[in-house]
């Protein structure tokens, strides 16, 4: 057993920008850990900085890279960056995206830039109940903005888009992909759409699909359109027009009052989450302290009833 | 509003044999009324003595029929019948059943047999709520015997067959009635399996079918052994041998210890329904009551932490 370091010493040097602090304390929102009440307690103050941005799409639209490019333009224009690699379907957590970190290596070095991947799936309370928590830990770092990087396809997606104030959604030409997104649902969550790849065949075919399903979805002239962005993320092309989309976009959430909805519904579900994980694990303690075979067999024999049994099991929550 | 007796008028009514309080308390049931925490704790030194069977079958074998006929053979024999009839999938209470009820005319003005048709589904907890508490109704109003009769067919009559101490599992020859009950998991269900219109063409061809079935589910030695009885219920023709098959299971269920197992493993369940019912209530409660979007607005302002919030509405449970 190494010595913990108390949780003021460690909110502090995570403030400070201190990485090592900072993985800790993402690593205790992985582990569940008890101290994790005292850290949101210490951290509530400084959270509510960071622009929160989901990046999500089909595997092999190239995530990885126009992560890592959009990195390197946000860092040109001298911000504090986050990346939150999340892939709910690995049961490993910390190093699970070893294949990502590499190619996200130009930025290894930086210490402007804080990159960590997360699994959780198989905890309690599951991704919805870690990434806000992990994301409310780089906030209060200091970063300016964190990139949420899903892996994995589906529900997951929608999930972790549900925790941004904007999301860019991935794709690229071939194979019949802005269909598959919209058979998926995932278009419906975009705020931005990012046809990458875009020097290959089909990608004006692409953007007119993208143009079409967007034009049948809009309603208010208030609404946010989605733009659509042409990249090619490896080449860095397009990307400084992708940052400036998401600069515009999150102009248009704190304008028109959508930023604060968006992150009161995001904290309203977290609350939630929180107190159901908890009412949850209070429900399995009372199961293995209060002897329900006893309770029935006193109902079983006539000595009670099951409505004075039920008190007894909850008396104990 | 019609003036409402006591609880302890009613109950000792019920206990004297009056239909109409015995109708009332099942009403009750129905209804989730805050009175069955006191009905059932009044009832609980009267309950234990009746014998549950579950009666079960795809439609068309001929399921009130028998259980007509069933209770005619239990009446020669003096007992106190009550007949339980439960409709899932009706949204309707009380009359729901009414088909069978004229079926069942038979024994209408017969003041030892009481018959009441139930229908639950969208109630909170559902039926196994519901069913456990009719049962032990009928069974403290002195029945020695109730009869639960489940139409609709699957998870739910397996769910029913969980409340019985005795299972009959009913079938009628032809279009391949034994493979499709083994499919829908009933016949693991099955204490005494019953193949009525025993004088149609394919009876024996299914008992053999059963006989194979029930080879393969062997184990020990001291295990019940499932026996198949013919009927043809609308003449009454094997009738009593399922009543002395039904005697024969159930003093076997005594001198085993299983009843004993089977009814605590009930009470248990009962008791884990009615508390999680309760918790799903006060929760909606909470809900209600306490302002979730103020909550999250506060933790989105930096002047309260998710935690902190989770707590408010647990206090409020």
């Amino acid at each position: 057993m190494r010595a913990n370091p108390s949780v003021d010493e460690l909110v502090s040097r995570a403030r400070d920008g201190d990485a090592r602090a900072v993985a800790r304390l993402i690593s205790w929102v992985e582990d569940e850990a008890p101290q994790l009440r005292e850290v949101m307690a210490a951290l509530a103050p400084y959270a509510g900085h960071a622009q929160i941005v989901g990046i999500t799409g089909s595997p092999g639209v190239g995530k990885s890279t126009s992560t890592n490019a959009l990195v390197g333009e946000l860092r040109k224009a001298g911000k504090r960056v986050g990346v939150l690699a999340v892939d709910p379907s690995s049961p490993f957590s910390g190093g699970a995206l070893l294949g990502d970190r590499v190619r996200m290596q130009d930025h290894a070095l930086d210490r402007d830039v804080y990159i960590r991947s997360m699994a959780s799936r198989g905890h309690l309370g599951g991704l919805s109940w870690s990434t806000p928590q992990a994301l409310r830990v780089l906030d209060a770092a200091g970063c300016d903005i964190v990139l949420v990087e899903t892996v994995g396809v589906g529900q997951s997606e929608v999930e972790i888009a549900g925790q941004a104030d904007t999301t860019l959604v991935l794709l690229a030409p071939g194979a019949g992909d802005g269909i598959q997104a919209a058979k998926a649902g995932i278009l419906e969550i975009a705020d931005i759409y990012v046809v990458n790849k875009a020097d290959r065949d089909g990608a004006d075919q692409l953007r007119r699909e993208l143009r079409g399903m967007i034009a049948l979805g809009e309603r208010d002239a208030d609404d946010w359109k989605p733009p659509i962005v042409k990249t090619v993320a490896h080449k860095g092309d397009g990307v400084d027009e992708v940052v400036a989309e998401i600069d515009r976009h999150f102009a248009w959430l704190a304008e028109s009052g959508e930023l604060e909805k968006r992150r009161t519904r995001r904290v309203r579900d977290e609350i939630e989450t929180i107190a159901v994980t908890a009412l949850r694990r209070r429900w399995d303690d009372v199961h293995a302290r209060v002897e329900l075979d006893d309770l029935a067999a006193a109902v079983v024999a006539g000595e009670s009833d099951p409505y004075t049994a039920a008190d007894t099991l909850l008396e104990n929550l």
